[in-house]
């Protein structure tokens, strides 16, 4: 945790928090903090900034807090990914809001397993959960929008031809012949499919969008790989 | 598993191996394969191509193979890592192999504890069956040569500047000003630290050997994110 995230109800004055759960066990026994030491703080959606202690007792710690500094951009990268097996679903979401991608937008896609979909993984609070982790670890404090498009073809017909109006297109498929553009300097859209790929009629689904198809060389990455290695070629 | 791999006693004769242990298994269970199906596979350390299954029993299968395809060039590129905290090395060694790096050092530094270097997660067994599972995800047959200096002094003096000597250094340090370099066309070892980074003297130590300091944006990736942005960075 390099930096811990502040929600609004955790303010009992203007600059003034009091922190009883994780956040505060982190305090006290990972950093080991006493009274006047200093932490790394951001609110949620907000600036970031640090943190005194002033009190720390068995069951809470209260910090004086300064928050001067803006948070870094989001990178303008949207994501479109197949709904990942449930027991990745924690780890690539955390690597999204690590990475600073700007929007995540799970997707339905022929070779993901219905049962999927009903993961507790998927509830708010632990989708929240895998995000705050991943701010957390960057130093961020504004999480990845992140939606969730159960019917593949409604997607793909009504909503992706608005995105793809503003953004490159881009589908990660390993037998494309191009490889993945890099250091590009503009809004882009992004998607991977399943383990396994999506199904050809899928694939032509995008490119019909304006997608193209490109290819990371000639090994096959795992999806968490995958995501970070094209986000990194890109920007 | 994109790909099987085939050890020297797979082999009952030139073109032939029988599998009865967890490769045997996936292709019974998750390929569900039977007789005429085909199969992909790689020699370790050697070539890659197809097989066919001419037995398939209740605890075994036989398959005729035929090994026509090089695997993938290895990236020119060494890592050079502060041994990670053992819960983090399995999914940290795949990764290595699944992306292709040529070699694996992994050292001592100030913030790794004494207890990892115990870790069961370091036998070489557990180590060879992690580049295993990269490999088979990458389909690749060659793994990372892999090796363990204990000794930060030693290695740092005795042995890196012969390393360095051939391939440009660069050591990812989050408050660096200069950002990570693209696309470059040589030889290259990147030293990455512990979870809370290399102290000054560790990092001024890889100075003096030549390396050139880099971060990755403001934002502080994971060891493993890290590694694959800064390697899909470089090549």
């Amino acid at each position: 945790m390099n930096l811990i995230i502040l929600f609004n109800t955790d303010f009992t004055s203007d600059n003034q928090v009091t922190l009883t759960d994780k956040r505060f066990e982190h305090i006290r026994d990972i950093h080991q903090s006493s009274v006047g030491d200093s932490v790394k703080l951001g609110q949620l959606n907000g600036m970031m900034g640090t943190g005194t202690i002033t009190v720390i007792t068995d069951d809470r710690v209260d910090i004086e807090v300064t928050l001067d500094q803006d948070p870094p951009e989001k990178l303008p990268l949207k994501i479109i990914l197949a709904l990942p097996r449930p027991k990745m679903i924690r780890r690539i979401f955390r690597s999204i809001a690590e990475l600073g991608i700007e929007e995540l937008i799970v997707i339905n896609s022929y070779k993901v397993e219905k049962s999927f979909w009903n993961s507790p993984a998927l509830t708010d609070k632990k989708v929240e959960e895998y995000l705050m982790a991943g701010l957390q670890q960057a130093k961020d404090t504004v999480p990845p929008k992140v939606s969730f498009k159960r019917l593949f073809k409604p997607f793909m017909e009504d909503e992706l031809p608005a995105i793809a109006q503003t953004s490159r297109g881009i589908i990660a498929h390993p037998s494309s012949d191009k490889p993945c553009p890099h250091t590009i300097n503009e809004n882009a859209v992004l998607a991977i499919g399943p383990e396994g790929g999506f199904t050809e009629y899928e694939v032509n689904k995008f490119i019909e969008a304006g997608f193209e198809s490109i290819h990371l060389g000639k090994r096959i990455l795992r999806v968490e790989n995958a995501i970070a290695a094209i986000t990194s070629k890109l920007y």
